[in-house]
């Protein structure tokens, strides 16, 4: 017998088209978060809707995802509209549902991209190179950990309870692919934005409940640079700028090891105290 | 005669709701930009229709608009949806209409706020005082313009025609407020998010047709607490980070003059060449 051809990203990703354009998934163990999907998955698979569109136009060049409520394990039902189409760019609106009850929702937009003057304005984070870092031992961690290798270069575990505040800061710096290896592509960039732990948990030596409710990607890259990316690790750097009133945002950049920047992402996450 | 009451902000973002729950509203020429309105101004009206629903819940603590077609001036229609509303946040998809096609969509993710741990991990820029800068010369700018009182402490100009790229950085430092003064809500700040020029027309010394695609707020302040701001001025930082294949990102945040973050702001500008 054969071993299964598809990675486990693409399982689980996966949508069939009804007659009506609506699309059916359904959540997949290996990214489980301790309750229902990682954010992350979800995001793929809701980029993933307009993605696989007949009528998609170009690559992704921003998407919000919102976490509106819990997503259960089972089947899902999304529905991906084109709201406009231009001549080089189209906005999407898409929405994720269970039972009838809305779970997730979203905007796309999509551009034909053409070469033009470039340059990059931020810095790319020092980091030793991905194959001399230990992997992160995700043992007591939920599966969708499982599906990453990551090397943390700087901030990867939570705060020792007990550390002052002021010891601690919310950045950090940290080589990730998807494990197995598998060919950088829009979908798994969308995911991979959002492996970074919450700052609060990296920030604040107590543990609180917290959780993403709003995420932002922008992609810098497109089809064509990411294939020939190929499987090789991304580094990621995330930090916070302000935790407050039972919310904070946080900001995460994706470097090829070539110095590209690939995707700039924002969130926004609740917690609890 | 009695003067207007009404600050222009609360005339160009003001809607009526119909008996079906749309909502009808109308561009304003104080906020017209060359085209069409000023993208912050739809931002507000975006972000007013969920304020303004009779369902609301909360304070705004996330708001996505697309820009995906022009808006002509004149008349608009907006339907705000509650997609779901939980205990302590609700989710709202907003789509803004002329005639029938989609100009403009917006998702919004309101939540009840309430004292929590804090911290901010970002640093505010230095700058000289509001009101020892001289006010922004807004002459040949936009009329939108006309209705903040810019003052910059760094960036505040298109880079010069023959200035070597390397010579230049697309950070501004700002201070802002509404002219005349208005005290500070969600609607002003909002629009404010979006008053910083797109980092393309600093960074490079060449003009180029510029806008902006879509916008991302996140603020960290409640109601109360940008009430009590009143009508001082905030202090702005804007970057970006990548230029490359017809777009660039940007992001912003937004100081009290008190030193607290009020808001950060993210958003990704198309550039023709």
């Amino acid at each position: 017998m054969s071993a299964d051809p598809l990675h486990a990203l693409d399982r689980a990703t996966r949508l069939t088209r009804h007659p009506d354009g609506s699309l059916a998934g359904a959540t997949d163990a290996a990214y489980a978060n301790m309750v229902g999907p990682f954010g992350g998955l979800t995001a793929a698979v809701m980029l993933n809707a307009a993605l696989t569109h007949p009528q998609r136009l170009g690559d992704p060049i921003a998407l919000t995802v919102n976490f509106a409520g819990p997503v259960a394990d089972g089947p899902f039902r999304i529905e991906a509209v084109a709201s406009r189409t231009n001549r080089s760019t189209q906005h999407w609106t898409i929405t994720q549902t269970q039972d009838g009850a809305v779970a997730t929702t979203a905007t796309a937009v999509f551009a034909a991209r053409r070469e033009t003057w470039s340059a990059t304005d931020t810095t790319m984070p020092e980091a030793p190179a991905a194959d001399t870092l230990p992997r992160f031992d995700d043992t007591h961690f939920p599966p969708w950990t499982r599906q990453y290798a990551m090397r943390f270069a700087r901030g990867g575990r939570a705060a020792d309870p007990g550390t002052p505040d002021d010891a601690l800061h919310s950045t950090c710096i940290v080589w990730t692919r998807d494990e197995p290896p598998r060919p950088l592509d829009f979908v798994s960039l969308a995911s991979l934005c959002d492996t970074f732990f919450p700052r609060i948990v990296i920030r604040r030596p107590r543990r609180t409940p917290a959780g993403t409710v709003s995420l932002t990607t922008y992609f810098h890259a497109d089809a064509a640079q990411l294939a020939a990316y190929g499987t090789r690790p991304v580094l990621g750097v995330a930090r916070a700028s302000r935790f407050g009133l039972g919310y904070h945002d946080q900001s995460a950049e994706i470097w090829g090891e070539d110095g590209a920047l690939l995707a700039t992402s924002h969130q926004i996450v609740y917690f609890k105290e």
